[in-house]
């Protein structure tokens, strides 16, 4: 198979954050997903010709798309151009994983042209030089967008990852309502020091939850999904967070939490409880009382990852 | 089937503090366990009438087992008396829950003179009972004693227990040194607060860990047995600790961490790989070299749990 002269990939929407998986367990669902096609060029470098959204910069030193390319051309050792076309299909600032969508789909489509050399892993390394520049090396969001499913990050350098599976079950309504949260304010509010106890919780926590997204048992879902790390001191960020989350309990989820830094909802639902709509509804009505307008999708884990189209 | 007049119970040995499991997750083995008969009397109350260790008091009010029958009589309603003697089959302050061991044993044993109308959920709470004036509430040794197999303890109020599945071929090659380190002793070495990272990497490792010990995933075992909470702190209490663990690793061990509160070291081996018998060699050898006599066993998990014998 010869080398294509130009690729475009897909990467997909990431929550991450998961209650007490905050900065460790990130999924991807189907709520959407950045697009970047990479053509090759003569002239050294890696360019952006055009990005969807006016609000992201063009300069490749900026540009979490070109500059994960920018990795994986080093990385393969090659002397060409690259040139960017970025589409962005997530909201800025949301708490989807937006930036490590398209530097996932940047160093996928770049690794395309490229002859394909890199592996996933690499291409989780290239995603997250890219990640270090605009909003922390954090993998939580990339590493599942790369792999698909879930994904637990156990240690980052080295890179160590665990595959949890996602009982078929179970459904994610994510909520996204009209305001941002940028990840460094969200990072600001995290204290430096928790309690020991506050630790051993949030430990416990995560280990029920992995074992129950393995399981499908929701009833120790429900019960897991608490963070004692990050969101008792983030929830001031999130208006109509609290009465967003009571009314999607009411309608019948497991649970609900924040993804990433925000303002994103997730809720948790089982397709035995056909609640997915109910609480689709209650969240969309919560924002709306509380001012907001939110753009409401009943998900699946996306268990393909980011691949080239 | 008529309520007998007597009745002997055992509980097993039990691991905890594994790891990052520290304060909630504990596994039963077969590294031998505590007995007691329950006999009932016509006077009221509860008295001890042996134990096979003098170092521990008859005294029915600091006596796990009699603390265990006890609560058992209260939860039970009946206004019979109980004799009980309790045979010690694990060390004192040896790091392998032996007073969960002996609370469990006296509460299965009681609960069968008395009709056996409990649930194992009501005879970790009764044993719970004794735990919290002997050596503080802490149902990561009670739980799996009574239930068998690795719990995870996700909230003790309320009582919230998940079971761990362990790998057919895991093993867990346990090293007693001839040294006591007091509970107490080991708790008061713990700082009161945690920094953030390390709290997510205990997390991390937690999920990790319950995951690779059900998939049998010995790479990930072994990059997930660190415990950041505790053990940095309580390390000095242990001599041979350090030389012992290398040892263990050196010997083919997947990794090798403190049991409870010490000084038991437990090494995880895997029967693919044939290292149980050189590992526990190796840690006899590394404390004979440190000036301890170590008691070392070959265990598997023991599934069964605590029983009426």
């Amino acid at each position: 198979m010869s080398t294509p002269t130009f690729a475009t990939a897909f990467a997909p929407a990431t929550l991450s954050n998961l209650g007490p998986g905050f900065d460790c367990l990130g999924l991807a669902v189907t709520v959407g997903g950045d697009r970047v096609t990479v053509r090759r060029a003569a002239a050294p470098g890696v360019r952006v010709l055009s990005v969807s959204d006016p609000r992201i910069p063009l300069d490749p030193e900026r540009n979490t798309a070109a500059l994960a390319a920018a990795s994986v051309l080093r990385r393969t050792g090659q002397n060409i151009g690259l040139e960017l076309s970025v589409e962005k299909g997530l909201p800025l600032s949301a708490g989807l994983g937006g930036s490590a969508a398209s530097a996932v789909a940047g160093a996928v489509a770049a690794n395309a042209v490229l002859g394909a050399t890199l592996s996933r892993r690499e291409i989780v390394l290239a995603a997250l030089d890219a990640e270090a520049v605009v909003s922390g090396r954090h993998p939580d969001n990339v590493a599942p967008a790369v792999w698909g499913g879930a994904v637990l990050v156990l240690s980052l350098d080295p890179l160590r990852l665990v595959t949890v599976r996602v009982a078929e079950k179970l459904r994610f309504v994510v909520a996204t309502p009209d305001y941002a949260v940028e990840t460094q304010q969200a990072r600001a509010a995290l204290p430096e020091a928790v309690r020991r106890e506050d630790a051993v919780a949030q430990a416990a926590g995560l280990g029920a939850l992995v074992l129950a997204l393995e399981r499908g048992d929701t009833k120790t879902l429900a019960a897991a999904l608490e963070d004692r790390i990050a969101l008792p001191y983030r929830a001031p960020l999130y208006p109509g967070f609290v009465e967003a989350r009571d009314a999607a309990l009411e309608a019948g989820a497991i649970g609900a939490t924040i993804s990433g830094g925000g303002p994103t909802v997730v809720a948790l639902v089982s397709v035995d409880s056909d609640a997915g709509t109910r609480v689709a509804d209650a969240l969309r009505a919560a924002y709306t009382n509380a001012g907001y307008a939110a753009s409401v999708t009943v998900a699946r884990v996306d268990a393909r990852g980011a691949h080239v189209l």
